[in-house]
C-alpha cells in the first residue's frame, strides 16, 4: 500500500500520507527502512530532529536493495532557526543533503518564523532553541531575507519545492507580497483540539498545501511529560473519536488521520510498531460520515502544544 | 479632569485615556470640542473614519478659544490599506495633516497589515475595503516597505511616534527584525471576550504600549447590527461586570475601561452623551480588586468582532 498524492503549486506531486521523523531516536536507519517496506514514500525530517544521517542510511539501504528509487521518494527537511541569515541557508541545506546522502530535497521548509543566533554544528548538534550560553538569542534576519535564500535553493536545484511551518495568517499574507516562488506547503500543528479553520482556509485559498503535524493531539507531548498534555483527555479515548472509529471499523488513530486527509490535508504520523505503521498508511480510500467529521471538528478548543512561549517563556509567534 | 500619561519608547508621553473617533459622524466638530472641554487630550482618528477635516475644526475652535494648546493635545491617525506602497505614505499623511489643520501627528499607525490597490480620494473617500469595482484587490507592498516609509515620516517630523494596529505576534516579531524605529504602540481589539494575553505579553516585553479598541466588546458592533455581536451577551449586563461595578460604585462601562487601564493598557472610548463623556474619563486613580480583575479576564472566549475574514470573506490576517 502506498499513499495517493496531491499536486503542489510547484508542479510536483506529494504523498498525502508520510512518515514523521520527530523523536525517532532509536535506530532511525531501521525505522526508515521498515517504513519504506511498509509503503511509506514521504519522510518528514528536520535539522532539529538530529537524526538526518541515520535516516539517510535507511534510505540508502532501501535503494541499494532495489525496494525503491530515489525519485519515488519525497524527502522533506527543514531550516533550523539558527540558520535564517541569508548566507547560512545554502551551506546548512548542503550539509543536510550530505547527511541524507541525496542531492536535492523534495521539499525544504522554514521550520519556525524565528531567527536565532548562529550555532556551529561542531559546537552543538542539534542545538535546539538555546545558544551556547543557554540563552534564547534572536538575530535580525527578517523572513523576507530568509525566504529569498530559500528561493535560491530552488534556483540551484537543491530543493524542488519550498514552504513554511508554524506561520500565522498575517505573516503568510506578508510573505506572499514579496515571494518570487510561493510556498508550496504550510506545515502546522493540527488536530481536533486545534483545528485552525481560518488558517486552513487561507492556505487553501492561496493554493498552499497544508500538512498536519501532531495529528493525535496531546499524544506526542504526553511522551515528553508536558503537563498541558497529560492534563488533557486523550483523543484516542474520546467518545466522539471512538464512536466514529467503530462505525468505520478503524482505529481511533486512523480516524484522526482520516479526519485530516478527507479534507485534503497531508499527515505525517510515526510509529515503531509494525502493525500501526500499516494502519497509519490506511487512512485514505474510505470515508468518515460528514456528521462524524463535524463532531470531531467541534472538539476544537484552540489548544496548542507546540508553542515556544509555553516552553521557552518567550518568542510569542502564535500570539 | 485629564488623563494620566504613559511614556512611549519614542520618549513622548501619551494619555492613557483618549477619545476614539470611529463612527463619530454626527457633528464631529462639536463632539471633539466638547470632549476637549471635558478634559480629553488624545483623539484617535483614522483616514478610514472619514471625519478628519471636521475633527480638525473642533480642535481649531478649542485652540482658538484658548481651551487648550496644540502641544497639550495628542492626535493619532492611521494609514489606510490603500496607501501601503512606499511612495503613497507621505502624500496621504500630509493630506491627513492638512485635513486636521496641524503640522504633525503625535502618533501615526499602520491601520491593518493589509496592502490594497490605490484608490484616489477624488474617486472615493473614505474608500473602505473595496476598490472602485467593488472588489478587495491586494497589491504587493510588504509591511517592510510600508514601515520604512513610516520611519521617514518621523525623520521628516510629520509624526512624533509611529506604531501598528491589528498585527499578530509573528508579524510584530518580524517587523522588529528590520525596524530602525520600533513601533511605539500596538492598537488592538481588546475586551473581556477577547483578552489576547500572549499578544499583550509580547508587546509589553518588547516595550510597545498597547491601546485597546472596542473596550465594550460587542457594543460597538451591535450598532452596526452584526449578528455575531447581537447574539452575544452584552458586557454591560454581565453579572461579573455588574458585581464589580457595584463594589466600586462605578458604571459597568467604567469597570470595563479600568480593567484595561489598571494593567497599563490605554483606552479610547467614545460617547456623545455629556455624562458618559465624563464617566469614561474617570477610569484611573481607583482600583478593581485583583479577584474582580481576574474574574473579568476569565470571561475570555477568543471572540473577535473586527475580523476582515468575517465581514469580507477574505484577508485572514488573524488566522
Amino acid at each position: 500500500m502506498t499513499s495517493p498524492t496531491v499536486k503542489l503549486n510547484s508542479g510536483y506531486d506529494m504523498p498525502l500520507v508520510g512518515f514523521g521523523l520527530w523523536k525517532v531516536t532509536e535506530n532511525p536507519q531501521q525505522t526508515v527502512y521498515e517504513a519504506i517496506k511498509a509503503g511509506y514514500r514521504l519522510f518528514d525530517g528536520a535539522f532539529d530532529y538530529g537524526n538526518e544521517k541515520q535516516c539517510g542510511e535507511g534510505i540508502k539501504r532501501a535503494i541499494s536493495e532495489g525496494l525503491v528509487k530515489r525519485e519515488e521518494l519525497f524527502i522533506v527537511s527543514k531550516l533550523w532557526n539558527t540558520f535564517h541569515e541569508d548566507h547560512r541557508v545554502e551551506p546548512i541545506c548542503r550539509q543536510q543533503l550530505e547527511w541524507w546522502g541525496i542531492d536535492y530535497f523534495d521539499l525544504y521548509l522554514i521550520h519556525f518564523p524565528v531567527a536565532l543566533k548562529y550555532v556551529d554544528i561542531k559546537d552543538s548538534y542539534p542545538s535546539g532553541w538555546n545558544d551556547l550560553d543557554g540563552k534564547v538569542s534572536t538575530v535580525n534576519a527578517p523572513i523576507q531575507e530568509t525566504w529569498k535564500a530559500m528561493e535560491q535553493l530552488v534556483d540551484k536545484g537543491l530543493a524542488k519545492s519550498i514552504g513554511v511551518s508554524n506561520f500565522q495568517g498575517s505573516l503568510i499574507l506578508d510573505l506572499l507580497r514579496y515571494a518570487r516562488i510561493r510556498p508550496a506547503t504550510l506545515q502546522i500543528e493540527h488536530h481536533p483540539y486545534l483545528v485552525q479553520k481560518d488558517l486552513i482556509w487561507l492556505a487553501k485559498s492561496e493554493g498552499i498545501q497544508v500538512t498536519a503535524y501532531s495529528s493525535f493531539g496531546p499524544q506526542s507531548f504526553v511522551e515528553l511529560e508536558w503537563k498541558k498534555a497529560t492534563d488533557c483527555p486523550r483523543l484516542f479515548d474520546h467518545d466522539v473519536v471512538k464512536t466514529a472509529a467503530e462505525k468505520v471499523k478503524k482505529t481511533p488513530a486512523q480516524v484522526l488521520l482520516r479526519w485530516a486527509t478527507q479534507r485534503g490535508i497531508a499527515v505525517i504520523p510515526k510509529s515503531n510498531n509494525p502493525q500501526r505503521l500499516k494502519e497509519n498508511m490506511d487512512v485514505t480510500g474510505w470515508n468518515l460520515d460528514e456528521s462524524d467529521m463535524e463532531a470531531i471538528s467541534a472538539l476544537d478548543k484552540g489548544l496548542r502544544f507546540n508553542d515556544p512561549l509555553s516552553y521557552l517563556g518567550t518568542l510569542a509567534i502564535f500570539a
